[in-house]
């Protein structure tokens, strides 16, 4: 067991990245009280319910006030708008972090809070389609990676100390800390999680609204792909929504080389270029193979969701 | 054990498909004679080792010969190509079927074949990601959904009866058959289907591109979505280069659609209209709960590939 990282840590937001933090720390012991906050009445009954935490409140700044860490956990917009009063809060030398899925917008709020609190941006890389404090579960972050990506501080010797305890703590739940400038990060993210949740979402919507295939027979003969794409686009509508107003940039710009590609792709069906199709589809291959080596995706055909039938 | 539908099947071409096939013929013995062709060695070969067939050989033709059951399991140009001389080899009487995704280009073929055979276009909805004799399960077919497309053969019924035959089959290996006619097969398959794969097989090949941001990033941060495209961006690349070829038509309209939808989706980020994004994120949640009911996808969270940990 890694032992105790922080003393007392709040957790602002206890959805299924929120609750997940919760169990873990307790699993792992990595800090000793736990303070929970949420807006919902109906959230904070079940963390009652489930004993997440030592103290649960409806007032994040209450929540926030005795902690040696904050964890923001609600979706990003909420994050930088809350991240002001939550710091105004907050004991001095205390560490403020989040989880959002976008880190720019988090950086320019965190770059403007006082020095005498260290603010740190962060997100695991890891989550279901669930939401709700009922969807989390303690492993969620265990073989995950979560990016930091601390604020340009040079020469502050004890936020340097801050981002190394705040990396110590998300190794001590399972993940492998990587740190990375933020725009960099929603580039990244853009390409690995922004567009395909588009993508996803848009073809849900489009299946669903097509007048000549019904949405029956969509529903039956998903299995030919179609059903894969359903997951992530089940994902949270105000998360997700907050992630495209926040990232607009990056995730315009990789969308214009995947539809500049879908372009291209077209036209070779258009013109029946068999071999182009066939190039493209033999090296998409290799990706996956990478991804089940790196570690980040089961090795068994269809996800293993057949493995009570094979 | 719903006992033999035909006295002797052939399945030529032994890939993930046929091979399931051989397995669960055998395992529910809806056959008592199974032949198997493929014209790659190393496919026999482990037919062979396997034990999957009765009788393995290099001829389609010799396979057929005395079947009363033949199925075309190759991918589909080679099923509309190899039709005429296969049906030339069958005996009078005889029940031809294939397993295509197309079903359009194969009804045409079907329907220039002499009418002393049975010919029924048919397609399983059921596959993973990987290929070959090995990839293939007994189980594949089960709680699935078959599609046949019947030809017109008004006042034909032997052609009645023989439809009705192998509609019994394909529930004997777990399946419910549906008929249906070729060409809303394949619109209705371009859009559960044939444009998820495209679009997979796209995002892969955008983010495999992209300068800004290294490929060893892309694998290590997959889990925020891209690696669920990756899976089906992983198939067969000889199959579903087939498919665009042969369902050119109904791919284009439904990728009209989805582009149309995609640049509205672009333009609501680009002017930041949240409520428009939200409205989409909120109804694309139905589609999946629909699908889950139906008892084509499992109802854990991501897939269940979490399943050790949760």
């Amino acid at each position: 067991m890694p032992g105790v990282v922080y003393e007392r840590a709040a957790v602002l937001g206890c959805g299924l990245i929120g609750s997940s933090l919760l169990r873990a720390m307790r699993a792992r012991g990595v800090a000793r009280t736990l303070a929970a906050a949420d807006p919902s009445e109906a959230v904070r009954a079940r963390l009652q319910a489930l004993a997440l935490a030592d103290a649960v409140s409806a007032d994040p700044l209450e929540a926030a006030g005795d902690a040696d860490l904050v964890i923001l956990a609600a979706p990003s917009m909420a994050i930088v708008e809350d991240a002001p009063a939550v710091a105004a809060a907050m004991k001095p030398g205390a560490t403020l972090t989040d989880v959002g899925s976008v880190k720019g917008a988090v950086a320019d709020a965190f770059a403007a809070l006082p020095p005498s609190l260290h603010a740190v941006p962060g997100h695991p890389i890891a989550g279901t389609e669930r939401s709700g404090p009922d969807a989390g579960f303690a492993e969620l972050f265990d073989g995950r990676w979560t990016i930091l990506t601390p604020l340009e501080r040079p020469g502050d010797d004890a936020y340097a100390l801050a981002v190394a305890r705040l990396s110590a703590f998300w190794r001590a739940l399972g993940s492998t800390v990587e740190l990375m400038d933020a725009r960099h990060h929603d580039l990244v993210l853009a390409v690995t999680s922004h567009l395909p949740h588009l993508i996803a979402y848009n073809i849900v919507g489009t299946a669903a609204d097509l007048e000549q295939v019904q949405r029956a027979e969509v529903m039956k003969f998903s299995a030919g792909g179609f059903r894969d794409f359903t997951r992530i686009a089940a994902s949270d509508p105000v998360m997700w929504r907050d992630v495209f107003l926040l990232n607009r940039e990056a995730v315009l710009e990789v969308l214009g080389r995947f539809t500049e590609d879908l372009q291209a792709l077209s036209r070779a069906i258009r013109w029946g270029e068999g071999d182009k199709l066939h190039d493209l589809f033999s090296r998409t291959r290799e990706i996956r193979r990478g991804i089940v080596a790196a570690g980040q995706e089961s090795p068994e055909p269809n996800f293993g969701r057949d493995r009570g039938k094979a």
